[in-house]
């Protein structure tokens, strides 16, 4: 009797530092129950790929897979694709695709629009008693997704910001006279990655404001504060989310673009409010976008995040094979001060399309409480021992 | 008899990763020789700081002095200021307070606008046989310095610099249509630090299309030449110096601002690019500004150019000690494969207001030969270990 299936893992939504990582956790954890699973299959885009029948087989032997850990962006493609219940004739292609590839198990890795993915294909699956599993494996470094403590990709994103605001605030501090620097950090709905730019307090080189979307933005406020700091210290270091509205639900840094979702594509606030500050306070200013290496910086991602990021790809394995679908892996942080972690499966009706905003009581006028440093601060802990070559980062290429 | 002078050290110019590494090694060289050197002090901001007479007397058993070398910025403060040889009041000042605080070892680090102060102090002294000796330590991201292989600071922002753009090159292909990045690099003058991307080609992920200052800049190749890429790749990176002109000579992404030297203050070509880019191709783009991040991410400095930075400090106690002056510590690269650095002195009067362009033996048409690769590599090779708290960079706070 070969009652063996196939497993298939992909990747959708926006890129991090640590996607890959539990990729790396998905196919180790597979070759280990060669049993139950006979082909590890990779999808080109995410479920696009699928659709597109470029399913590609994985050698589990590859030496190159341990680069997975270090390799940022999404290895195996992703894409921005959302399933319309309506449209039976997609769920009937990937079904199709499936039986021919004989996969049996399918891991699907992103934020919480592919959440949404994974709770319509299990649900297309169950209803039409379809002998497939599908399990979500969380990713985004928004940190957004609700039943889980904290999302892979989280941390290390947390570390590069932290780690920048902290280096650019040390040297915005050289001269007798500086400028004001504005620091826009990602974070459409949510202020958690901005929240972390207050880990660089630690350093005592922090920033001295701190702006989320969760608080509206007033103008006139910012602009007394920004010249009180500026009066005192010759410099300041402001930090500010890409997404912080006004009290009228403007986003202050709009710049009319929109992606394949629909949301607005945003980016450029910094510069706003940098100009703002030149032409009504008189002051020297810089705005400072991080950009796209706060998702991608693998070259110093944190320790932790990569192994717990490696860690939901190995139990979304063990959860499919113990026959489990319809769920996303969770992480729940233990009681007690020590941190640990345990990893659970949280129903995917009560994540997809959902937001976990910053919790209120982390967040004081213009700026975030000391409290959030303890949740924060053993997500971004260790540094990764990088495989070089001539002093470059080496990457898995497919 | 006592014979003992005083040493004072001071930091000008922009600041680096890597510049209090220099202090660092300056402090601990003058530490071993206490039969000829009494007292270490810091000048605070520079030649400001000693018009000031803010020197600060430092104890080189100070256990935090370790973190200097992790600490980006400049420790002891920067300045701008230089010296008008025909303003004797200010060259009498320094007498003065050099006299009062017993300073008869001088040792400044900064680039070539510092090493400007270096040549006019060195001759000051000397032509009024006042026994006062000044050494330069080079310092500047720029590479730009004369009279030395390379300059301290160069190899740990090619290494960032490196490393973010073939980390933000392999998350730009994560989408099967992608968007076309314009990554702007610092360098005014000079294209050594855009240059620095290509090594980013080694990971197999690099730059399409690398403009630098040597090079004039020609908009409607450039827009043929992204077209192509695009067409075939669906994504691209294009790496820019800030400082890329025109065939008249004028600057790209000028602002309008200028520095306190008068030098112009730019900024905003990578966002002008893509903005052009989008109008005249009607492709998605994104403008990316590496900022000052390159200049202070000590978060991920290369261990070479931390080690070569302390040496250069060694250096200049050691050169001071011998009685030279009016020099800049040069480091030349020995013949042969293997790279080894030998420790020079450079006559300043050669080096001081001039600037060291990126060879033409370097630069193909729209970009970097790969001959350039064996010149940059060693400089980038090697990570620190860092002392963290909480997952936080630790810095040496004055």
């Amino acid at each position: 009797m070969n009652n063996k299936g196939n497993i298939l893992y992909a990747q959708s939504g926006g890129p991090t530092s640590v996607i890959n990582s539990s990729a790396y956790g998905v196919i180790m954890e597979a070759s280990l129950r060669n049993e139950e699973i006979e082909k590890i299959y990779v999808g080109k885009n995410g479920i696009q790929g699928i659709l597109d029948e470029t399913l590609i087989e994985i050698d589990p032997k590859d030496k190159n897979l341990e680069l997975l850990k270090q390799t940022p962006g999404a290895a195996f493609g992703s894409c921005r694709l959302m399933l319309d219940e309506s449209n039976k004739t997609i769920f009937k292609k990937i079904e199709k695709v499936f039986a021919k590839y004989n996969i049996k198990y399918f891991a699907y890795n992103g934020g919480n629009d592919s959440m949404d993915t994974v709770m319509k294909l299990s649900r297309y699956f169950s209803s039409n008693n379809i002998d497939v599993k599908v399990i979500g494996i969380p990713k985004t470094i928004d940190n957004d997704l609700k039943g889980t403590d904290h999302t892979p990709g989280f941390g290390s994103a947390a570390k590069y910001i932290a780690s920048c605001v902290s280096c650019i605030a040390y040297d915005a501090k050289a001269y007798s006279k500086g400028r004001v620097n504005v620091i826009e950090i990602m974070g459409r709905d949510t202020g958690w990655l901005t929240a972390s730019s207050s880990l660089a307090n630690l350093s005592k080189n922090g920033p001295d404001l701190i702006y989320v979307p969760e608080v509206p933005f007033d103008t006139s406020d910012f602009l007394k504060k920004v010249k009180k700091i500026y009066d005192k210290k010759k410099y300041a270091i402001v930090c500010v989310s890409e997404g912080i509205k006004d009290k009228n639900g403007n986003f202050i840094g709009e710049s009319g673009q929109k992606d394949a979702f629909g949301h607005a594509q945003l980016g450029g606030v910094a510069t706003y409010l940098a100009n703002l500050i030149t032409q009504k306070l008189n002051i020297k200013t810089r705005g400072i976008e991080l950009s796209l290496a706060q998702r991608s910086a693998s070259f110093f991602s944190s320790k932790t995040d990569v192994q717990e990021a490696i860690s939901c790809g190995r139990e979304a394995v063990k959860a499919l094979l113990n026959n489990k679908t319809g769920f996303m892996i969770g992480m729940r942080r233990k009681e007690g001060n020590k941190y640990e972690i345990e990893y659970t499966l949280e129903d995917i009706d009560k994540i997809g399309g959902q937001i976990k905003y910053l919790p209120s009581e982390y967040i004081a006028p213009n700026n975030i409480k000391s409290s959030f440093i303890k949740y924060v601060s053993p997500l971004v802990k260790g540094e990764v021992k990088l495989k070089t070559k001539n002093g470059v980062i080496k990457f898995y290429n497919l």
